[in-house]
Protein backbone atom coordinates (compact mmCIF):
# COMPACT_ATOMS: atom_id res chain seq x y z
CA UNK A 1 0.00 0.00 0.00
CA UNK A 2 3.14 2.34 0.72
CA UNK A 3 3.93 2.16 -2.73
CA UNK A 4 0.62 2.88 -4.18
CA UNK A 5 -0.08 5.59 -1.82
CA UNK A 6 2.98 6.96 -2.74
CA UNK A 7 3.08 7.17 -6.37
CA UNK A 8 1.80 10.11 -8.55
CA UNK A 9 1.34 9.41 -11.73
CA UNK A 10 -1.97 10.64 -13.79
CA UNK A 11 -3.86 8.18 -12.82
CA UNK A 12 -2.93 7.78 -9.27
CA UNK A 13 -3.77 11.58 -8.75
CA UNK A 14 -7.19 11.44 -11.55
CA UNK A 15 -8.27 8.46 -8.61
CA UNK A 16 -6.93 10.63 -5.51
CA UNK A 17 -9.82 13.22 -6.55
CA UNK A 18 -12.18 10.79 -7.05
CA UNK A 19 -12.08 9.25 -3.71
CA UNK A 20 -11.73 12.80 -1.99
CA UNK A 21 -14.97 13.56 -3.46
CA UNK A 22 -16.40 10.75 -1.21
CA UNK A 23 -14.82 12.26 1.84
CA UNK A 24 -16.22 15.88 0.81
CA UNK A 25 -19.65 14.33 0.49
CA UNK A 26 -19.57 12.98 3.54
CA UNK A 27 -18.49 16.08 5.39
CA UNK A 28 -21.25 18.25 3.94
CA UNK A 29 -23.65 15.82 4.97
CA UNK A 30 -22.39 14.99 8.52
CA UNK A 31 -22.50 18.88 9.02
CA UNK A 32 -25.48 19.06 7.97
CA UNK A 33 -26.64 17.29 10.95
CA UNK A 34 -25.91 20.49 13.09
CA UNK A 35 -28.25 23.62 12.64
CA UNK A 36 -25.87 26.56 11.83
CA UNK A 37 -24.86 26.81 15.56
CA UNK A 38 -24.25 30.58 15.74
CA UNK A 39 -22.48 30.72 18.86
CA UNK A 40 -19.18 28.24 16.81
CA UNK A 41 -18.36 31.39 15.63
CA UNK A 42 -19.13 33.94 17.70
CA UNK A 43 -15.68 36.15 18.74
CA UNK A 44 -17.03 36.57 22.02
CA UNK A 45 -18.65 33.15 22.90
CA UNK A 46 -15.32 31.01 24.53
CA UNK A 47 -14.56 32.15 27.98
CA UNK A 48 -10.89 31.84 28.72
CA UNK A 49 -8.37 34.32 29.18
CA UNK A 50 -6.07 32.22 27.51
CA UNK A 51 -7.62 32.07 23.80
CA UNK A 52 -9.22 35.22 22.08
CA UNK A 53 -11.29 33.95 19.13
CA UNK A 54 -14.19 31.69 18.45
CA UNK A 55 -14.89 28.41 19.49
CA UNK A 56 -13.94 26.43 16.08
CA UNK A 57 -10.60 28.24 15.81
CA UNK A 58 -10.11 27.32 19.48
CA UNK A 59 -11.01 23.53 18.52
CA UNK A 60 -9.33 23.64 14.69
CA UNK A 61 -6.26 25.21 16.14
CA UNK A 62 -5.88 23.32 19.18
CA UNK A 63 -7.05 20.03 17.15
CA UNK A 64 -4.31 20.72 14.13
CA UNK A 65 -1.78 21.35 17.18
CA UNK A 66 -2.56 17.72 17.96
CA UNK A 67 -1.94 16.30 14.63
CA UNK A 68 1.42 18.11 13.93
CA UNK A 69 2.90 16.62 16.40
CA UNK A 70 1.56 13.22 15.43
CA UNK A 71 2.96 13.88 11.99
CA UNK A 72 -0.04 15.23 9.87
CA UNK A 73 2.11 17.65 8.06
CA UNK A 74 4.94 15.84 7.77
CA UNK A 75 2.81 14.36 4.12
CA UNK A 76 3.48 16.96 1.30
CA UNK A 77 -0.37 16.67 0.47
CA UNK A 78 -1.69 17.76 3.99
CA UNK A 79 -1.92 21.99 4.45
CA UNK A 80 -2.51 23.65 8.00
CA UNK A 81 -4.95 26.54 8.41
CA UNK A 82 -3.15 27.64 11.30
CA UNK A 83 0.80 26.73 10.27
CA UNK A 84 1.73 29.58 12.81
CA UNK A 85 0.76 28.05 15.96
CA UNK A 86 2.60 24.17 14.88
CA UNK A 87 4.91 22.90 17.01
CA UNK A 88 7.03 19.72 15.29
CA UNK A 89 6.11 16.05 14.60
CA UNK A 90 6.77 13.80 17.48
CA UNK A 91 7.01 10.92 14.92
CA UNK A 92 9.85 9.30 13.16
CA UNK A 93 10.29 10.91 9.77
CA UNK A 94 8.37 8.66 7.18
CA UNK A 95 9.43 8.23 3.73
CA UNK A 96 6.87 10.43 2.01
CA UNK A 97 7.79 10.50 -2.01
CA UNK A 98 9.21 13.78 -2.67
CA UNK A 99 8.08 14.84 -6.14
CA UNK A 100 6.84 18.24 -5.77
CA UNK A 101 9.37 21.12 -6.24
CA UNK A 102 10.50 23.29 -3.39
CA UNK A 103 8.66 26.02 -4.13
CA UNK A 104 5.39 23.87 -3.19
CA UNK A 105 5.99 24.26 0.73
CA UNK A 106 4.82 28.24 0.31
CA UNK A 107 1.87 27.53 -1.10
CA UNK A 108 -1.24 27.41 1.09
CA UNK A 109 -4.48 28.96 0.38
CA UNK A 110 -6.26 27.56 3.44
CA UNK A 111 -6.85 31.65 4.77
CA UNK A 112 -9.06 32.13 1.38
CA UNK A 113 -10.71 28.55 1.95
CA UNK A 114 -11.68 28.95 5.54
CA UNK A 115 -13.47 32.41 4.79
CA UNK A 116 -15.32 31.22 1.56
CA UNK A 117 -16.57 28.32 4.01
CA UNK A 118 -17.80 30.55 6.46
CA UNK A 119 -18.51 32.93 4.85
CA UNK A 120 -20.46 31.56 1.44
CA UNK A 121 -20.49 27.14 1.61
CA UNK A 122 -22.38 27.07 5.22
CA UNK A 123 -25.52 29.75 4.98
CA UNK A 124 -25.69 27.41 1.50
CA UNK A 125 -26.40 24.08 3.23
CA UNK A 126 -27.18 24.25 6.96
CA UNK A 127 -30.08 24.55 8.70
CA UNK A 128 -30.57 27.75 11.04
CA UNK A 129 -31.38 26.82 14.79
CA UNK A 130 -28.91 26.32 18.22
CA UNK A 131 -29.13 22.78 19.41
CA UNK A 132 -25.97 23.44 21.89
CA UNK A 133 -23.41 20.72 20.28
CA UNK A 134 -21.10 23.80 19.26
CA UNK A 135 -18.14 20.85 20.07
CA UNK A 136 -19.60 18.74 17.74
CA UNK A 137 -20.20 21.44 15.15
CA UNK A 138 -16.80 22.72 14.95
CA UNK A 139 -15.27 19.20 14.63
CA UNK A 140 -17.67 18.73 11.87
CA UNK A 141 -16.18 21.57 10.52
CA UNK A 142 -12.83 20.86 10.83
CA UNK A 143 -13.34 17.29 9.61
CA UNK A 144 -14.61 18.90 5.74
CA UNK A 145 -12.21 21.93 5.54
CA UNK A 146 -9.50 19.44 6.24
CA UNK A 147 -11.23 17.48 2.85
CA UNK A 148 -11.62 20.48 0.98
CA UNK A 149 -8.61 21.32 1.60
CA UNK A 150 -6.77 18.20 0.60
CA UNK A 151 -8.61 18.02 -2.74
CA UNK A 152 -7.56 21.78 -3.23
CA UNK A 153 -4.12 21.36 -2.57
CA UNK A 154 -3.62 18.36 -4.43
CA UNK A 155 -3.57 20.61 -7.61
CA UNK A 156 0.44 21.16 -6.13
CA UNK A 157 0.18 17.13 -7.76
CA UNK A 158 -2.00 17.66 -10.53
CA UNK A 159 0.64 20.65 -11.76
CA UNK A 160 3.60 18.13 -11.39
CA UNK A 161 2.29 15.72 -13.38
CA UNK A 162 0.86 17.43 -15.74
CA UNK A 163 4.00 19.90 -16.17
CA UNK A 164 6.43 16.52 -16.35
CA UNK A 165 4.09 14.71 -19.02
CA UNK A 166 4.44 18.15 -21.47
CA UNK A 167 7.13 21.02 -20.33
CA UNK A 168 7.59 22.02 -23.70
CA UNK A 169 3.77 23.44 -23.47
CA UNK A 170 4.26 25.06 -20.14
CA UNK A 171 7.56 26.24 -20.09
CA UNK A 172 7.23 29.07 -22.09
CA UNK A 173 3.96 30.44 -20.62
CA UNK A 174 5.94 29.73 -16.97
CA UNK A 175 8.85 32.60 -18.14
CA UNK A 176 6.62 34.66 -19.26
CA UNK A 177 4.41 34.66 -16.37
CA UNK A 178 1.20 34.11 -18.24
CA UNK A 179 -1.23 33.12 -15.89
CA UNK A 180 -4.17 33.45 -17.92
CA UNK A 181 -2.40 31.16 -20.73
CA UNK A 182 -1.33 28.54 -17.90
CA UNK A 183 -5.11 28.59 -16.71
CA UNK A 184 -6.49 27.89 -19.97
CA UNK A 185 -4.16 25.07 -20.64
CA UNK A 186 -5.27 23.67 -17.35
CA UNK A 187 -9.07 24.05 -18.58
CA UNK A 188 -10.86 21.54 -19.67
CA UNK A 189 -14.69 22.32 -19.75
CA UNK A 190 -15.95 18.82 -20.45
CA UNK A 191 -13.95 17.61 -17.58
CA UNK A 192 -15.20 19.92 -15.48
CA UNK A 193 -18.91 19.50 -16.21
CA UNK A 194 -18.40 15.57 -15.39
CA UNK A 195 -16.72 16.16 -11.95
CA UNK A 196 -19.85 18.73 -10.76
CA UNK A 197 -22.35 16.13 -12.52
CA UNK A 198 -20.34 12.79 -10.76
CA UNK A 199 -20.08 14.92 -7.20
CA UNK A 200 -24.38 15.96 -7.17
CA UNK A 201 -24.68 12.44 -7.75
CA UNK A 202 -22.72 10.93 -5.18
CA UNK A 203 -24.62 13.48 -2.78
CA UNK A 204 -27.82 12.16 -3.89
CA UNK A 205 -26.94 9.25 -3.42
CA UNK A 206 -25.20 9.27 -0.32
CA UNK A 207 -27.66 11.96 0.98
CA UNK A 208 -30.91 10.04 0.76
CA UNK A 209 -32.69 8.37 3.85
CA UNK A 210 -32.45 4.83 3.00
CA UNK A 211 -35.46 2.20 3.75
CA UNK A 212 -35.97 -1.54 3.16
CA UNK A 213 -39.47 -0.68 2.26
CA UNK A 214 -38.34 0.88 -1.16
CA UNK A 215 -36.88 -0.84 -4.04
CA UNK A 216 -36.35 2.79 -5.73
CA UNK A 217 -33.48 4.65 -3.58
CA UNK A 218 -33.76 7.44 -5.91
CA UNK A 219 -37.17 8.23 -4.97
CA UNK A 220 -36.11 8.11 -1.16
CA UNK A 221 -35.94 11.66 1.14
CA UNK A 222 -33.02 13.78 0.75
CA UNK A 223 -31.48 14.68 3.90
CA UNK A 224 -29.55 17.17 1.89
CA UNK A 225 -29.61 19.33 -1.14
CA UNK A 226 -27.49 17.49 -3.51
CA UNK A 227 -27.10 21.22 -5.54
CA UNK A 228 -24.78 22.36 -2.70
CA UNK A 229 -22.47 19.23 -3.50
CA UNK A 230 -22.19 20.62 -7.10
CA UNK A 231 -21.96 24.19 -6.72
CA UNK A 232 -19.66 23.69 -4.14
CA UNK A 233 -17.36 22.16 -6.75
CA UNK A 234 -18.31 24.82 -9.68
CA UNK A 235 -17.77 28.29 -7.19
CA UNK A 236 -14.86 27.11 -4.85
CA UNK A 237 -13.12 23.60 -5.53
CA UNK A 238 -13.00 23.26 -9.16
CA UNK A 239 -11.55 26.78 -9.34
CA UNK A 240 -9.44 26.97 -6.39
CA UNK A 241 -7.45 24.04 -7.50
CA UNK A 242 -6.75 25.62 -10.85
CA UNK A 243 -5.29 28.95 -8.70
CA UNK A 244 -3.26 26.45 -6.49
CA UNK A 245 -1.76 24.54 -9.86
CA UNK A 246 -0.88 27.80 -11.78
CA UNK A 247 0.60 29.61 -8.77
CA UNK A 248 2.79 26.18 -8.63
CA UNK A 249 3.32 25.92 -12.08
CA UNK A 250 4.91 29.58 -11.44
CA UNK A 251 6.92 28.16 -8.71
CA UNK A 252 8.18 25.58 -11.28
CA UNK A 253 11.75 26.49 -12.87
CA UNK A 254 12.57 28.67 -9.76
CA UNK B 1 -33.46 23.28 16.19
CA UNK B 2 -33.00 23.57 20.28
CA UNK B 3 -36.31 21.35 21.12
CA UNK B 4 -36.44 19.04 17.95
CA UNK B 5 -33.07 17.90 19.02
CA UNK B 6 -33.73 17.91 22.69
CA UNK B 7 -36.86 16.00 22.60
CA UNK B 8 -37.05 12.39 23.78
CA UNK B 9 -39.39 10.15 22.40
CA UNK B 10 -39.67 6.83 21.07
CA UNK B 11 -39.97 8.45 17.53
CA UNK B 12 -37.21 10.53 18.10
CA UNK B 13 -35.09 8.43 19.50
CA UNK B 14 -35.49 5.94 16.96
CA UNK B 15 -35.34 8.58 14.02
CA UNK B 16 -31.80 9.45 15.93
CA UNK B 17 -30.63 5.72 16.14
CA UNK B 18 -31.13 5.57 12.28
CA UNK B 19 -29.35 8.42 11.28
CA UNK B 20 -26.57 7.54 13.40
CA UNK B 21 -26.03 4.66 11.13
CA UNK B 22 -25.40 6.86 8.38
CA UNK B 23 -22.18 8.41 10.36
CA UNK B 24 -21.11 4.86 11.43
CA UNK B 25 -20.85 3.77 7.71
CA UNK B 26 -19.26 6.95 6.76
CA UNK B 27 -17.00 6.20 9.46
CA UNK B 28 -16.06 2.77 8.30
CA UNK B 29 -15.41 3.99 4.44
CA UNK B 30 -13.06 6.78 5.52
CA UNK B 31 -11.55 4.45 8.11
CA UNK B 32 -11.08 1.91 5.27
CA UNK B 33 -9.67 5.26 3.13
CA UNK B 34 -6.06 3.83 5.12
CA UNK B 35 -4.21 0.78 5.10
CA UNK B 36 -3.88 -0.54 9.06
CA UNK B 37 -0.77 1.41 9.74
CA UNK B 38 0.57 -0.47 12.64
CA UNK B 39 2.35 2.28 13.90
CA UNK B 40 -0.21 3.58 14.59
CA UNK B 41 -1.05 1.55 17.33
CA UNK B 42 2.91 0.77 18.29
CA UNK B 43 3.29 1.81 22.54
CA UNK B 44 6.78 2.26 21.34
CA UNK B 45 6.34 4.25 18.53
CA UNK B 46 5.99 8.16 19.34
CA UNK B 47 9.09 9.91 20.72
CA UNK B 48 8.21 12.07 23.47
CA UNK B 49 9.04 11.90 27.18
CA UNK B 50 5.31 13.39 28.12
CA UNK B 51 3.61 10.85 26.78
CA UNK B 52 3.36 7.27 27.18
CA UNK B 53 1.53 5.02 24.98
CA UNK B 54 0.74 4.54 21.42
CA UNK B 55 -0.08 7.14 18.65
CA UNK B 56 -3.88 6.79 18.32
CA UNK B 57 -4.08 6.72 22.47
CA UNK B 58 -1.88 10.67 21.86
CA UNK B 59 -4.45 12.03 19.73
CA UNK B 60 -8.16 10.49 21.16
CA UNK B 61 -6.81 11.79 24.61
CA UNK B 62 -5.31 15.46 23.36
CA UNK B 63 -8.67 15.51 21.47
CA UNK B 64 -10.99 14.58 23.73
CA UNK B 65 -9.39 17.07 26.10
CA UNK B 66 -9.58 19.59 23.25
CA UNK B 67 -13.00 18.91 22.49
CA UNK B 68 -13.91 18.63 26.37
CA UNK B 69 -13.34 22.63 26.67
CA UNK B 70 -15.39 23.33 24.42
CA UNK B 71 -18.23 21.71 25.67
CA UNK B 72 -18.40 17.97 23.77
CA UNK B 73 -19.45 16.36 27.42
CA UNK B 74 -21.83 18.90 28.82
CA UNK B 75 -24.53 17.10 26.50
CA UNK B 76 -25.66 13.71 27.90
CA UNK B 77 -25.29 11.82 25.09
CA UNK B 78 -21.93 12.39 24.85
CA UNK B 79 -19.50 9.92 26.40
CA UNK B 80 -15.81 10.38 26.15
CA UNK B 81 -12.84 7.09 25.80
CA UNK B 82 -10.24 9.51 28.23
CA UNK B 83 -12.80 10.78 31.43
CA UNK B 84 -9.86 10.32 33.87
CA UNK B 85 -7.93 13.56 31.79
CA UNK B 86 -10.40 15.31 30.88
CA UNK B 87 -10.93 19.66 31.92
CA UNK B 88 -14.38 21.40 32.37
CA UNK B 89 -16.24 23.04 29.73
CA UNK B 90 -14.64 26.74 28.83
CA UNK B 91 -18.16 27.62 27.56
CA UNK B 92 -21.21 28.72 29.09
CA UNK B 93 -23.66 25.90 29.74
CA UNK B 94 -26.31 24.97 27.45
CA UNK B 95 -30.00 23.74 28.70
CA UNK B 96 -29.55 19.86 27.45
CA UNK B 97 -32.84 18.24 28.22
CA UNK B 98 -32.61 16.54 31.47
CA UNK B 99 -34.47 13.65 30.75
CA UNK B 100 -32.01 10.68 32.32
CA UNK B 101 -31.84 9.51 35.76
CA UNK B 102 -28.83 10.40 37.25
CA UNK B 103 -27.47 7.58 37.53
CA UNK B 104 -26.99 7.44 33.88
CA UNK B 105 -23.77 9.41 34.61
CA UNK B 106 -21.69 6.52 35.47
CA UNK B 107 -22.52 4.43 32.44
CA UNK B 108 -19.61 4.37 30.19
CA UNK B 109 -18.42 1.30 28.25
CA UNK B 110 -16.03 3.15 26.22
CA UNK B 111 -13.56 0.93 27.83
CA UNK B 112 -14.28 -2.07 26.39
CA UNK B 113 -15.68 -0.91 23.07
CA UNK B 114 -12.06 0.72 22.74
CA UNK B 115 -10.95 -3.23 23.14
CA UNK B 116 -13.26 -4.22 20.81
CA UNK B 117 -12.80 -1.85 18.19
CA UNK B 118 -8.96 -2.35 17.92
CA UNK B 119 -8.83 -6.31 18.57
CA UNK B 120 -11.87 -7.11 16.47
CA UNK B 121 -13.72 -4.58 14.35
CA UNK B 122 -10.00 -2.69 12.47
CA UNK B 123 -8.90 -6.25 11.52
CA UNK B 124 -12.02 -7.16 9.62
CA UNK B 125 -12.06 -4.33 7.35
CA UNK B 126 -8.90 -2.51 7.18
CA UNK B 127 -6.25 -3.33 4.34
CA UNK B 128 -2.69 -4.73 5.60
CA UNK B 129 -0.06 -1.85 4.70
CA UNK B 130 1.60 0.99 5.45
CA UNK B 131 1.07 4.94 4.16
CA UNK B 132 2.84 7.21 6.82
CA UNK B 133 -0.71 8.75 7.67
CA UNK B 134 -0.90 7.85 11.37
CA UNK B 135 -2.22 10.87 12.55
CA UNK B 136 -4.84 10.79 9.65
CA UNK B 137 -5.81 7.19 10.51
CA UNK B 138 -5.76 7.72 14.65
CA UNK B 139 -8.12 11.16 13.95
CA UNK B 140 -10.30 8.78 11.65
CA UNK B 141 -10.60 6.01 14.01
CA UNK B 142 -11.80 8.61 16.80
CA UNK B 143 -14.10 9.82 14.72
CA UNK B 144 -15.45 6.18 13.90
CA UNK B 145 -15.14 5.30 17.74
CA UNK B 146 -17.24 8.71 18.95
CA UNK B 147 -19.98 7.69 16.46
CA UNK B 148 -20.27 3.69 17.59
CA UNK B 149 -19.56 4.95 21.32
CA UNK B 150 -22.84 8.12 20.65
CA UNK B 151 -25.04 5.10 19.29
CA UNK B 152 -24.17 2.46 21.96
CA UNK B 153 -24.77 4.95 24.91
CA UNK B 154 -28.09 6.42 23.20
CA UNK B 155 -29.29 3.17 24.62
CA UNK B 156 -29.88 5.22 28.06
CA UNK B 157 -32.33 7.01 25.81
CA UNK B 158 -33.59 4.29 24.60
CA UNK B 159 -34.49 2.72 27.94
CA UNK B 160 -35.85 5.93 29.50
CA UNK B 161 -38.20 6.39 26.89
CA UNK B 162 -39.71 2.68 26.85
CA UNK B 163 -39.71 2.54 31.13
CA UNK B 164 -42.05 5.73 30.47
CA UNK B 165 -43.95 4.32 28.12
CA UNK B 166 -44.85 1.08 30.14
CA UNK B 167 -43.35 1.37 33.74
CA UNK B 168 -45.17 -1.69 35.13
CA UNK B 169 -43.59 -3.69 32.77
CA UNK B 170 -40.25 -3.14 33.74
CA UNK B 171 -40.31 -2.50 37.78
CA UNK B 172 -40.96 -5.70 39.11
CA UNK B 173 -37.33 -7.03 37.09
CA UNK B 174 -35.62 -3.74 38.08
CA UNK B 175 -36.38 -4.46 41.75
CA UNK B 176 -35.23 -8.43 41.45
CA UNK B 177 -32.62 -7.06 39.66
CA UNK B 178 -33.20 -9.66 36.66
CA UNK B 179 -30.71 -8.94 34.01
CA UNK B 180 -31.98 -11.53 31.83
CA UNK B 181 -35.63 -10.91 32.30
CA UNK B 182 -34.67 -7.36 31.25
CA UNK B 183 -32.69 -8.13 28.77
CA UNK B 184 -35.56 -10.52 26.75
CA UNK B 185 -38.01 -7.39 27.51
CA UNK B 186 -35.78 -5.30 25.50
CA UNK B 187 -35.01 -7.54 22.49
CA UNK B 188 -37.01 -7.95 19.04
CA UNK B 189 -35.65 -9.96 16.89
CA UNK B 190 -37.55 -8.95 13.98
CA UNK B 191 -36.15 -5.11 14.43
CA UNK B 192 -32.92 -5.79 14.97
CA UNK B 193 -33.17 -7.96 12.00
CA UNK B 194 -34.13 -5.23 10.02
CA UNK B 195 -31.30 -2.96 11.64
CA UNK B 196 -28.95 -5.17 10.43
CA UNK B 197 -30.06 -5.56 6.53
CA UNK B 198 -30.44 -1.57 6.22
CA UNK B 199 -27.25 -0.80 7.53
CA UNK B 200 -25.78 -3.36 5.16
CA UNK B 201 -27.71 -1.61 2.14
CA UNK B 202 -26.97 1.87 3.34
CA UNK B 203 -22.97 -0.10 3.50
CA UNK B 204 -23.28 -1.00 -0.10
CA UNK B 205 -25.06 2.13 -1.45
CA UNK B 206 -22.66 4.34 -0.17
CA UNK B 207 -19.51 2.00 -0.59
CA UNK B 208 -19.70 1.61 -4.32
CA UNK B 209 -17.85 3.76 -6.73
CA UNK B 210 -20.17 5.68 -8.52
CA UNK B 211 -19.58 6.94 -12.10
CA UNK B 212 -21.51 8.52 -14.37
CA UNK B 213 -21.28 5.50 -16.96
CA UNK B 214 -23.53 3.16 -15.03
CA UNK B 215 -27.35 3.29 -14.41
CA UNK B 216 -27.06 0.78 -12.02
CA UNK B 217 -25.09 1.60 -9.51
CA UNK B 218 -25.84 -1.53 -7.64
CA UNK B 219 -23.62 -2.98 -10.14
CA UNK B 220 -20.64 -0.99 -9.16
CA UNK B 221 -17.41 -1.65 -7.77
CA UNK B 222 -17.27 -1.35 -3.95
CA UNK B 223 -14.87 0.20 -2.18
CA UNK B 224 -15.79 -1.54 0.87
CA UNK B 225 -17.88 -5.03 1.99
CA UNK B 226 -21.15 -4.04 3.39
CA UNK B 227 -21.03 -7.34 5.57
CA UNK B 228 -18.72 -5.16 7.33
CA UNK B 229 -21.62 -3.06 9.29
CA UNK B 230 -24.19 -5.52 9.35
CA UNK B 231 -21.57 -7.71 11.15
CA UNK B 232 -20.45 -4.68 13.45
CA UNK B 233 -24.43 -3.73 14.71
CA UNK B 234 -24.45 -7.61 15.04
CA UNK B 235 -22.05 -8.88 17.21
CA UNK B 236 -20.73 -5.50 18.68
CA UNK B 237 -22.80 -2.58 18.13
CA UNK B 238 -26.79 -4.12 18.98
CA UNK B 239 -25.28 -6.23 21.90
CA UNK B 240 -23.65 -3.30 23.53
CA UNK B 241 -26.67 -0.65 23.12
CA UNK B 242 -29.01 -3.63 25.38
CA UNK B 243 -26.32 -4.14 27.37
CA UNK B 244 -26.32 -0.16 28.23
CA UNK B 245 -29.72 0.02 28.52
CA UNK B 246 -30.02 -2.72 31.03
CA UNK B 247 -27.46 -1.50 33.08
CA UNK B 248 -29.19 2.53 32.90
CA UNK B 249 -32.52 0.22 33.94
CA UNK B 250 -30.93 -1.16 36.96
CA UNK B 251 -29.85 1.79 38.12
CA UNK B 252 -33.50 3.54 37.33
CA UNK B 253 -35.30 3.26 40.76
CA UNK B 254 -32.52 3.95 42.82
Amino acid sequence: MATAENEYTLDSVRKALVREEDTIVFGLIERAKFPFNFHTYDQNYLQTPDFRGSLVEFVVQNTEIVQAKAGRYENPEENPFFPENLQSSLVPSYPFTKILHSGAASININKSLWKIYFDDLLPLFVASGDDGNYAQTAASDLSLLQAISKRVHYGKFVAEVKFRESPQDYEPLIRAKDREGLMKLLTFKSVEEMVKKRVEKKATLFGQEISLDSNDDSKEKQRFDPSVASKLYEKWVIPLTKEVQVDYLLRRLD
